[in-house]
């Protein structure tokens, strides 16, 4: 009697080279910010439904699991609400986990306090492709640092990190949230305004400045308004971060912005560039002043991103408690580390042995040829060559006879 | 307004120095397995409801966390049971995922297949010391090899992995669940009451081999049965595997024994040891052949263990499947490994600036320092000693000034 052995929908079993290549990715990504100081922490999955629902995260908290209440708790009869069926949810992202951590663990951490976490989050979304209800997240964060340098360091090391797993020619845009609201408010557009305009703002790469001037008069924004904001953006995306002096402009964000844009551009040799772009809006509602992302040359889309959230941890700790984050697109950069294949590992080699060798002179063997290769021991079988096919096909390229010395090519 | 910050009950969070013992445990774990051939592979957390229930997993079953059915599948007008609400549970242990991956992906892996799992488990118990509602499991299994090499790799590698983790001395205590059961049929019982008889006949390491006595008569067992049962063992127990032949065991039994634990002894060059130990049984009910546990020197309880179960996987992909697995304690040895505090890691520096230093020197002199040291760059807080002391506390033993090339100690 077989059962259905699919994995629930829109979550995947991880097969061994997959889970090879994200094994190293992970490594790579915590080394490189460990050797700067930044720490590992772990959170439980399950958090008390309560505190997940007190986040500023918008719709996540709709695609949540919740989970069933146990024993006692649990009364069926009366039960009429699903809070009353549910005390737990699984979390759906590491960034309310964080200030929940930092609230209950502060007097046991540094000031400021670097830490980073690569763990699975999950929400309940429509299964398509390349979005799973399962997937792992990779935050980096700077807490209790107001200071630009902060900024500066997660993004650097991120940079750093791309280097190290390979890629090369890599841009960071880099925006300050101040600055386009600080633009729409001297268009004459009210403050309140502001988040609606940027999220029209946002779809220009898809729609086109026009596209985005017709949206906001049908919204019913005033003419004058929308065409002196358009004429304004088109003008700061020709010119770049100069043009910026030409408009009523937050002075602290430009400032802001250009210290980042400088200082990455210095310490980059070369290797990766940073620019100030004003079409960096970022969706969710809890940036404060930077905002970047990360393109990699040949890519659509980002592949990371953050910025800095001053309000959302004092939230949990009852302190306003600043706080920069950058966000690895870690599901994204395992695919195109496997599509390239251009990670390296040690090689693996398959030492076949007979039914009647001694067990414990094979294992021997194996341990001897370890400083060189990974070594899978298996006993010959009767269809050699579909055996020696099916190694190919996993990655092994090479095979030797336990009583033979000789390393032979599948 | 602060909220609850604590994690749930139950669940716990992990801080840097323990998550970096963690982090180090699992790395060793999984690059010595690796180096043998085995996979690491990964299963979702969540899975079908009605799959978690299949395994023989008695209890787990019971402790099973519950997701709550989402959208249209939701009614709670109509529902009126439990299974009526939920359609997912969170995984109770790492077996049952591992079958259904197995009978899911089988075309796509090797034979024999050598897995590894580190991964999170989730368990409702009621919270005490030591219990924890989601902990790591650490699983290696072979599946579909039928011979006692399979049995010998699991453990070999096993102990191969504590001396990488720095354990000495420690001892494998290896039975076959068919000796018991062949030499309780010899006594008299009836073969379908063995599971029950070991289950009494487990509990002799507290209660002593005349409570068991006691407790099988108890149960209505026939007293000259429950003697010569408990005569036997006794003399096994004094005598060892030799005293086996004095009986009526299953002899394919005493030689599966004798060859795992014959084998271990050779390929352990006095840096372990293993023997044959009647008492071993283990709980699951899935075991049909070989069991086995290791054991520390200097503490109690097992730290890890294992047996082969050649029924279980077969129940999921529907053709008979062999399968031996051990499983390594790893909450237990990360728990000794941190108390013990003998795990040993790049040094860690503080970097000291200014806030007038330039931060992308600060950087670069960090990246010089890297070679060397893990280095956490840090601005001078104003109680000097305040924060030095925090750093010390944090595993920091040795600072510089940005200004300077001296390293000082903490």
């Amino acid at each position: 009697m077989k059962i259905n052995s699919n994995s629930v929908r829109g979550t995947r079993d991880i097969l061994p080279l997959e889970q090879q290549t994200r094994e190293w990715v992970r490594s790579v990504i915590l080394n490189t910010y460990k050797s700067f100081g930044f720490n590992q922490i772990k959170t439980p999955i399950i958090e008390d439904i309560n505190l997940l629902t007190k986040g500023d995260s918008g719709d996540n908290t709709k695609l949540m699991f919740k989970v069933l209440k146990r024993g006692e708790k649990l009364n069926l009869e009366t039960a009429k609400t699903e809070s009353d069926l549910t005390d737990l949810g699984l979390r759906y992202d590491l960034t309310v986990p964080l200030a929940r951590f930092y609230a209950n663990n502060q007097n046991n951490l540094l000031t400021p306090f670097k830490s980073i976490q690569i763990d699975d989050a999950f929400r309940a979304e429509r299964p398509q492709k390349g979005r799973l209800r399962q997937f792992t997240q990779c935050d980096i964060d700077v807490l209790g640092d107001e200071s630009v340098n902060a900024d500066i360091e997660v993004i650097y090391v991120s940079a750093l990190t791309l280097l190290n797993l390979g890629f090369a020619n890599f841009k960071y845009k880099i925006s300050d949230r101040r600055i386009l609201n600080s633009l729409i408010v001297s268009c004459g557009f009210n403050a309140q305004d502001c988040t609606e305009i940027c999220i029209c703002l946002d779809k220009a790469d898809k729609i086109g400045i026009d596209g985005v001037k017709e949206e906001l008069i049908s919204k019913g924004f005033e003419q004058g308004c929308v065409n002196k904001l358009a004429t304004a953006v088109n003008e700061i995306v020709e010119n770049g971060i100069n043009a910026l002096n030409n408009f009523e402009i937050d002075k602290q964000a430009v400032e802001n912005v250009s210290t980042i844009v400088n200082t990455l551009n210095q310490l980059s040799q070369q290797k990766f560039s940073a620019e100030f772009d004003i079409s960096i809006v970022r969706g969710q509602g809890y940036y404060t002043s930077s905002v970047f992302e990360v393109f990699l040359d040949g890519y659509n889309g980002a592949c990371g991103g953050g910025g800095r959230y001053d309000n959302m941890i004092g939230n949990f700790t009852g302190n306003k408690t600043c706080a920069v984050g950058f966000s690895l697109g870690f599901e994204r950069l395992c695919m195109l580390l496997a599509e390239n294949n251009n990670t390296e590992f040690k090689p693996k080699l398959a030492l076949i042995y007979f039914a009647d060798n001694n067990f414990s002179e094979v294992m021997k063997k194996v341990v001897s040829l370890q400083q060189q290769f990974d070594v899978f021991a298996v006993k010959k079988q009767k269809n050699f060559s579909f055996q020696l096919e099916k190694l190919k096909s996993m990655g092994y390229k090479q095979f030797m006879f336990f009583d033979s010395e000789e390393i032979k090519s599948i």
